[in-house]
This record gives C-alpha cells, structure tokens and sequence, in this order.
C-alpha cells in the first residue's frame, strides 16, 4: 500500500517517478489564465486564518458544504470563521474522490507542512497551525506564496476598461514574476444581458472614442487590444455560452446594436449577428499582435434563480450545459482561417463529451505559424480532476500531438492553487511513465523528460511569446 | 491469476477485500426501486424451473438470446422451458464481458450452490439441479428469496389507481420485509398516447374525484398521493421520454387537456405544455410530504413496431436515446426551487453521455433540508454493468461527495436481483479500496468502511425515512 | 518495464500472449472495408522510396505533420521526398500516445525488419534501408505485400460506374487472394452536392438506363447492384454526413429530383426526402442479394474552406461532428424492419459519444436470420486507436454479444496497413485475457481462444458469404 500523499503521490512506477521528481518538479510555473486580483499581489495581500484563505472565495469549497447539507450561513453568511472552516472539514472526508479532497491536502503539506488528515477532529489542530503561519511566516503573503511556488507568469483576467493600474505598479515595482492582463471583453459583445448600455458608455469612457455604433465598439475595444498589449497582455479570453456563427450583413449587427441600446428585445438571430461580427473583429485584431485567443463555452450559468436572487454570479451554483456548439465552431474558425487571419487558439468546452471532435478540429486549422497552433485547453474547472485530466491529455494525444502541448492552468481565484499545477505534473508524468513501462513508447527518458518540461513551461513560454 | 467467481470476486486488492467483507457484506439491501409484483410475494411464489425463474420475464436475457440468432419461439413463443433454457446457455458464453454473465453465475452460485459454469454442456446438469431446488428447498420461494437475501426493504412500482392491496396485506401478514409501493403516475402525463382518455375514467374511479379538467386530474392524483402515503409510499417515479419544460397558462393547460379528451391531435407545445404543469404539481406534493422523486429520461421506447405490434411494450427492444433534456432539466428543478417547493430528488438518464453535466446540476440545488438532497440515481439498466458503475461512482465523486450517495437499486422483475446490489457492493469497495491501496486516500479503514456501510445502506434509509 | 514494441507488445498478462500468440497471430485477415486501389494490386505497384509509400496519400500522416507547424511544401507540396520524410521523422516522436507512432513503428519491425526508433537522427538510416528493401525485396510489392500479410480477403471500396475493370482481371490472374468489390452510392445520394448532374449522367451510361426520374435512379442503382453482385461484391457502404428520416410522397421525391436537374434551389426537407427514398430503396435491394450494409455517419467534410479550395477532399482535414442522428436511425432501420426487408446492416458513428445508444440500438433490431445481423462497426479512423477500440469492444460486451463480432477493418489506403489488424488482434487478446486473468471469465483457454479465432476472422467469414 502507497501512504496516502506521499512524495509519490500519483507516481505509480519508476519512470513516472523519475518524470516527475527529475524534470516536471523543477519546472517554473506558467499560470496563464487565472482570476487572480492583481491588487492583492500588488499589496501584498496576507490573511488572517484560513478561513478567509480558503473559503472567502472558493466555489468550489462551497459546492462541496451545500453538497454535505451545510446551511448558506455557514457559506456565504455571517457565522464565525471557524465554524465555518469546521463545518468544510465535515464534509471533507465524505468527498472521497474528488479532487477537492487532494487539492486540500497538498496545500496543507506544501504551504502549512502539515501532513495530517483534515477532518472534524483535526480541524482545530489545523487552524491553530494555519493561524500561527499566516501570523508569522513572511512568506505568507500573497508575493511570497506566488514566488516560493517557482512561478514565472501570472495571466489575470481583465476586463477592457480596466486601466491595468495594477500591473503598471507591479512592472514599476520590479515585481519578480510577470504578471500581465488578459482581454476579457464578454460585457461588450452581450448586447442582451443587463447592464449593456452602461458597460457601451463605461467603455466610451475608457477609451477616449464615442461609441455610437456597432463599428464604434470594434474601435473601442481595438483601442483597449493595443493599450493591453503595450502592457504586456498575449492573450485574450471569450466566455461564450455556446459557440454561435450568425453572419449578418452590416446594417443587420447596426440594427440589432440601436435596439440593444433602445432596450428593445431581441431575436435570436440578432443577438447571433452582432456576436458573430464582434468575435470575428476581436479574433482579427488577436492575429495582428499575435496573441493567444481562449474560447471556453458550454457553462450553463446561474441556473437556481433563487439563489441567484440573494447570492449573485459565481457563487457554486455554474454547472455544465450541453450546447449546439459544433458545426458553428467550424464555421467561426473556417470564416477567420478564410481571411488568413485565425489567431492562435486555445479552445475549451465544459463538457468533456466535446473533447474528441473538439480534438479532431484542432488539426483541420493547424499551420507553420508555430507548432501546435490551435490548442485543446487543460481539463478545465469541473474537469479538473484526476479522469478529467487523464481523459483530456489521452484524447489529444490519440488526436493531435501531446509534445506540443501549453499545459495546465488554474483558472482560480486563489493564491495556493499552484498545488494543481502540481497535481496536473503528477497525472501527466504517471501517464507518460506508464506508457513507457508498459512498452507503448521507447525508454529513452531524457527524451521523455523534455516532452514533459515542453508541456510543463517551454511550450506555454514560446506559445505566449514569453 | 484470479479464479473465475471466487470468493474476492472483483476485490483486486486487500483493501478492497477487507472493505467488502467486513463491511459491505453484511449490511441489509434496501432495494427502493424494483418491478416485482407484491402479489407475487404475498402469496409467496414458487417456481418450476429455471426457465421460469429466469426467462419468464426478463428482457435482458432476451436480447441475449436476440443477438445471438436465436428465434423468438425459443424467447417468447410456446417452444418448451427446457429448449427456451438450453438456447440461453449457448448464448451466455458468447457474451463474454456482459454483466448478465456475471449475474447468472452469481445467482447460480448465491441461490443454487452451483459454483461451475454454465453452457451448452452444463445446461442440463444445472436445469436437474435447479429443478430440485426450486422443488426442495422451502427458501425457494418469493418471500424466501427475499428475507434470505438480507432485505430490509423493497419499494414496488405501482399506478396510481392502484388499491395497494397486495401492500396492506403483506402489512397485516406481518412480513418482516417492508413492501413499499412507489407512486408512477406516468399515464396521466402521456395525453397524446394511446389510452390516456380510458386511464383519466379509472384514476377518476380510483380516486373518486370526477375529472373534466386539468385541474381536477390534479387533484385526484393528489388524493392518490395521500393514499399511498397513508400506505408507506416515500417515493414517486417518472419515466419521460425526454425532460420538457413548457410553462403554459392555465387556459391553455385545460384546452390542451379537452383536445385531448376528444381525441384531437395535439402540438408538441400543447403537449409539453399539459405535462410540465403535472409534472410540477406532482412535485410540490412531494415536496409537501417529503417523498422523493425520481424522474427517468432518454429511453427510446418500442423502437421496432414490427415486433411491438406481436409482443407489445417491456419485451427488450427499448433502446437508449439522445434527448434534448439538459436546459430543460435546469429550468424544471429552478421552477420548483423559486417557490420553495424542490423535493428530494433522484436524476437518472439512460445515456451515460448524461452523467457529468448531471452530477454538476446536483450541486446547484442542494440544500440544508438533507445532505445530498438531489441525487444522482444509481447506473441503471443499460449501464448496469461494471464499466458503467465505475463511471457513474468517479463521475459523482469528482463532481459532488460520493459519501452521500443512496446507491443502487435493482431496477428489476427478478426475485434472485438481489445478486446485483452484491456486484454493486463489490465495485464499490475495489474502487474505494483501490483509491486507499493507491495512496488517493487516507488508509483509515473503519471511515472508509463506514462510508460503505453509508452507501450500501444508512443514506438510502435516512433518505426514504425508513 | 516492458521493452517497447516486444513480441509482446500490449499483452500485459501470460493469458493475453497465449491468446495472442497461440489463437489470433496465425487467423487470416479479412480486410472487408478499404480504400486501396484494386489497379495497385492488379498491377503489383512497387515504390522507390518511403515517403512515397507513407507520405503519398496517408492523410493521417499529414496530419500528424501539420500539428508539428510543418510546412504545406513538406506535406502535399513540391519538397524533395526525402526532405518530407525527415520532417515526418522529426514530428513522430512528439506524437507520444498516439496510434500513429505505433503503426509507424510495427510496420518497420514487420515490413522492413526494422527494431530501432524513428526520429530525426535515425531517418536517414531507415530511409536508406528502406529504399534498399523496396528496391530488392520481390515481396515488397502491392501483392506481396498482401499476399505476405497473411490477407484472405481483401474489400475494396467502389463508384456503382465502375466496370469492375481491375477485379475481373485480378479474378483472371487467379490472384490467391479474394479482391472484392464494395458498393458506394453516396454520388447518387446527395443530389444537392456539387456535379450530382454530371453523375447521374455517368450512371445512365453505366447502367444503360435512361434516368429522367428518382425511380430510374432506383432503376439503374438495381442494375448496377447486379452486376456488383456478379462480380462478387457481399457488401455495400453508405458514408452519410448524418442519418436522416424523412418519409416523401413519391410526387415528392420526383420534384425534388427535377429541381435538382434544373440546378434549383433544395430545402432541407426535399434532400432529405430524397436520399431517405433512395437509401431504402438500397437496402431493400442489399437485404435481397443478402449483403451488409454499412452506414457511416457523423463526418464533418472539408471544414477548412481554404485548403480544400487548394488541396481538395480527402487531404487530412475531415473531422469528427456532433450529429442529430439517433431517431433518425432508430425510424430508419424500424421501416425498413416493418418491410421485413432490413439487411445485414453494420453501423459506424464517427463520434465515439454515439457508441453506447448505438450498441444498444443492435438489440432492437437483431433476429434469427444470423447471429449478430446488426453490427456495431469496430473503432473507424479517428477512434482507430487504443483507447477508441477498448472502448468500443467494452461497450459492445457490455450490451450486446462480443463473441458474434465481425471485427477489424482498415478503411485505408495504404498497403502496409494490415499492421493495424495486429494491433487490433492485441489490444483484443489483452482485453479479453485480462478478463480472465481477474476471475470476471472462466479460464478456459481453448474456448476464449475460439471467440478471439471468431472476432479476428471467422464472423467475418460467416457474415460476408466468403
């Protein structure tokens, strides 16, 4: 029997071991897309207990207390910290399997060095043993956890109007590790969510041009593309529902934008246009700086409107959705490919029944531009766990070409979820350790071992122009 | 290697036996959703022979027999128990890998004492062996087979009209097993099919309600709903199609309903319109006695009306089917959700394309009343086998907290089932112990063992307020 | 650790080698869905060099290359066949986990005799040996090479215009080994495509039937179904972007056809009711002569407008779509069941999520004709890998008969692909020795073996008349 989260964890033989400890372990961290607040790295943010460290923020620790019939009050409401962090170590060992579990444990060992179980009996040992660390260690602070996790790159997620005061003030303070923004501009491309109108003047503001049409918004946020990327933004990022390709001729996406604007309702089909039109401009001003475009689709969001009601967005209740979404990314890509203008792309599903013709697209639209140009991305939020990843990685690679690989990345919103970097390098070495020992690939581990750096940091750095 | 069925059947490793042995075996089955007729254990059915016993009903032998070119006279038709059971033994061999392997070796092994094989060779030494027992052994009969499997409860399928009476009198008899009826009131939700105008005059006898609306259909299937509560009924059962949500008014509910009375053709809006108002009130009155619901989709019903129209419906040619259920499903459980009036639900589709986005709903609407309020029923017929299982168990583990979990259910016709929850349980404590063996999991076995003893018994019977 | 590309290559236990080594190794392959020319054969081609025999026509390498950021010049284009070769030799081992790599790797040890690795310092040694071998070796020609691969049969894919030209002269010749032809009508199908005008005017000249209606289409598909049949064509294939139902009035389908002549307009609606005219009419004539029907659906043609405008069909650029295929198929096959005319029929899904409703789908429609009438396809093109056809073969056992499938096919165009029967035939004998190495099979290994002799050749063999 293996202990329970030993050095080896997840290392089930010798090559995966050597893989791992010899070549992944040492490898700087390229975070590329998280929801990081540049704030609080700048300010150096530190916490009192562990509490507010783990369950300030966290979605998913909440999904996991709701699951085990733990009242909101002890969520998202006004009990004491540590009756709150006792009712999460409950449940904790009844979550057998989930990742949660690992993630939890390895943050223990790594950050707290704590070794132990977490559970109701433990739970005070545990706080008292937090509390005094986040006291005392100095590397405890939001930098201090960032640089003793061997990150490279921290990629946060912005929204266009922001004016990235914050990573102006990391860059003048000579912040070790890079942190740079990605173009987040979903507000402006849902002409039928609430709060378009404001978001159309909030982004006429930000960016000196008056916005009076849909072309107007085209300028504006190709004002904000050029003023991110003289701050150091290589990426961008599109949350869409579903993927959609409506196209429609200029006066249609006009039209559709003046009754966005008039509050008017909307069909289907001229949400679609004036979507359609915004994506593909975005995508073409992506390929003029040669940044990186991530898709993600199939969140179905919000969906308990009750809850919603009290406890606003992004608060564990997102869940996955099955969506339409096939034909139409073939045709989105098809139409920026047409005009020799597809960016780089890394494209995400929530649904994992997508992964495998998601993985037979990527090779119809790669090119010499630079291997591995159009990307599957990492198992991503509710499949990030041990099958999810399993399930991704072995799909691209029956599919496509693993070596060529960018990797893992959190998507998190917290400072200690570089233990999943980790735990994704433990999969991946097990999986290509294994191969290897059962014969599937030749037992020539530095060979080996440079694919797994490439997928770990190299392929990331080069495919972010880092 | 391993012999064939032994004693650690499916146990891989020590972990997994201990786990099993000293904690799965021997908890009480509570089988919460079968078909067994409670006449049948009321007046104690015996058998004649194995055909009997295990041909006479059971569709998953049938398509064995289909597939392997076998002619229906030997499934269905008048050839004689003995051929009908010879021709099975020559399939069952070519089915290498199907579950139905395992579960008649298990039954002959478990009910019999025969620990061989079983082919064409062997057939008549186990129908000689089989035909003694079932005439010798006093334990070979309905109640028996049920009181020597370790039963604690089995929750029927009955129609709304039903009088229970088979129920009341098991009750009055004393029999130490409690027979639980469960309300399926699916006839008087189909108003487009065949019938409905024939069911909606015996539900109107049965509840004693005179029905000339929508309306009053639903207040006659709430007097049903209180009878059957009265009558230890704690859970309900629907089978759809596919899941629908269409809110209507309550005028177009009621003409919806009179077109169909007159026997006029209705529209899918129409339809799903009807069935989406009867569905919610059939929840809320769930709600209100704290029953819960368990609703089936995608399952494509008599797809092959060649053979439908000679051997009608339940005759194994039901297949699975791809449905559009996933918004649906989220809008349904929010309706009832906004007006505080979600029961205890239990989701299963027939696809397993189904389970991820599933196990992520779950998450959306669990609450304080229970830990682990919304369920994610059980891999259930056509995933009833050991791939399936797995999938299912990682699936919920990853998404939600397996230590919640109800667990399985038969599903079934057949008295000798009970085998399946014993593959269930086998399952269950490999991929539990394996987890520990691998070092996912911390080696505290009495938790890891009580976490079994959850699954197998103690949440199902918190959950059904046994 | 297993040695890589060993004799016993992917047979993880002693059961899997002895059912590899001492059952399946020595069964002739029945090839009965592939795309190599029958002229190659009748005309015993021989190749200079490697990179005409792997790169020439393999979309599958292009692919392979394209992921890597290769340019077109190396793949499709103008570049020397060494230089393309080098490039190939250079992206291969990135390729890690993919299927690829080792097909690539069995035909050097088989073919070539070659024991060492491909990369991008040993490419010139095998190119060099290669060249040698193709040069002096008399077996390394299109016949030898068949005759070599212990091939019994070997099932081309064919125009119903085509005269047959090269299988008579092949029939002639005496070639030992059965080259038959497969009908595919997919041209006379798919009225709305491009050049379907000029087709039907190639298939009134190869018929001798005058076709001014659908029902001479009908007339002269019959004609040319004959003479296929004369000319020992057992099968038929159909390669469908999706299944479509959609019953037409034959006022219906003859106005759709004419507005197809007139070069008119489409709706979705006529197409469909055209090609589901046309497909019955198919297999009713295929459920005559008693041949199997293959559908092939879920393909996403040339989705990358640029290059098919340069490059064209069939260049590594197809890939997998989600499809609303399943009641189609399920009405599809009822109606021609309802006839009693449905034939032999083999179903594949590109889309591996469709596997399981599809397995399931067999059931329905099975029947004492022959065992396994209804055949689940084995794991097609970009399923064609380890983890595709474990899956495939797992579902198909969980719910149906493993035993009574009719196995592997290539669907390639290359003559060194009989590689992939091998693969297949180990990734089968593990499978099913793994079984019975964990007790879930009894260890009896003759008869084991006799179901592995079945799935490599003998079903087959049985299933197309050979």
């Amino acid at each position: 029997m293996t202990p329970f989260l030993s050095n080896d964890f997840l290392l089930m033989n010798e090559t995966a071991k050597t893989l791992y400890h010899d070549y992944a372990a040492k490898m700087p961290i390229i975070d590329y897309h998280c929801h990081i607040d540049p704030k609080e790295i700048y300010e150096d943010r530190r916490f009192e207990n562990i509490a507010q460290l783990w369950l300030g923020g966290d979605h998913y620790k909440w999904r996991i207390m709701r699951s085990n019939g733990v009242a909101e009050e002890y969520i998202t409401g006004s009990a004491p910290d540590r009756e709150k962090f006792q009712k999460f170590a409950e449940a904790l060992p009844r979550a057998i399997g989930n990742p949660m579990y690992h993630w939890c444990h390895l943050e223990l060992k790594n950050y707290f060095g704590y070794e132990g179980v977490l559970n109701a009996e433990t739970a005070q040992q545990v706080w008292d043993l937090a509390e005094k660390r986040l006291a005392e260690d100095p590397k405890m602070s939001a930098r201090g956890l960032i640089t003793g996790s061997n990150v490279m790159m921290v990629g946060t997620t912005d929204d266009p109007c922001s004016d990235l005061k914050y990573h102006k003030l990391l860059k003048e303070d000579g912040f070790e590790v890079a942190v740079c923004p990605s173009f987040r501009p979903d507000p402006a491309l849902n002409l039928h969510k609430a709060g378009f109108n404001a978001y159309i003047e909030k982004l006429s503001a930000a960016s000196g041009i008056k916005i009076e049409s849909a072309k107007d918004v085209c300028k504006a946020l190709s004002q904000r593309i050029d003023f991110f990327h003289e701050n150091g933004c290589r990426a961008a990022d599109h949350g869409l529902d579903y993927v959609m390709y409506q196209p429609a001729t200029d006066e249609e996406i006009e039209a559709a934008f003046q009754k966005a604007l008039k509050g008017e309702a909307l069909t289907k089909q001229e949400i679609e246009g004036y979507q359609t039109a915004l994506l593909l401009h975005c995508g073409r001003e992506y390929a003029r700086l040669d940044w990186a475009m991530q898709l993600h689709f199939s969140c179905m969001r919000n969906p308990n409107s009750r809850r919603f009601a009290t406890l606003g967005p992004d608060t564990g209740f997102d869940c996955m959705a099955v969506t339409d979404s096939c034909a139409a990314l073939y045709s989105l890509m098809d139409a920026w490919e047409k005009e020799e203008k597809l960016p780089k792309t890394i494209l995400y599903s929530l649904n994992p029944a997508d992964d495998q013709w998601l993985d037979t697209l990527l090779g119809a639209f790669q090119s010499s531009q630079i291997p591995g140009k159009i990307q599957h991305g990492s198992a991503w939020w509710f499949n990030d766990n041990k099958v999810g990843m399993i399930n991704q990685l072995t799909s691209l690679a029956n599919l496509g070409i693993l070596g060529n690989f960018v990797g893992m990345l959190t998507d998190s919103r917290s400072l200690l979820s570089y233990a999943r970097h980790e735990y994704f390098r433990r999969i991946l070495c097990n999986l290509l350790g294994t191969w290897v020992e059962n014969g599937e690939y030749p037992a020539d581990i530095p060979f080996v071992g440079s694919l797994v750096e490439d997928i770990c940091t190299n392929n990331a750095k080069r495919y972010f122009n880092l």
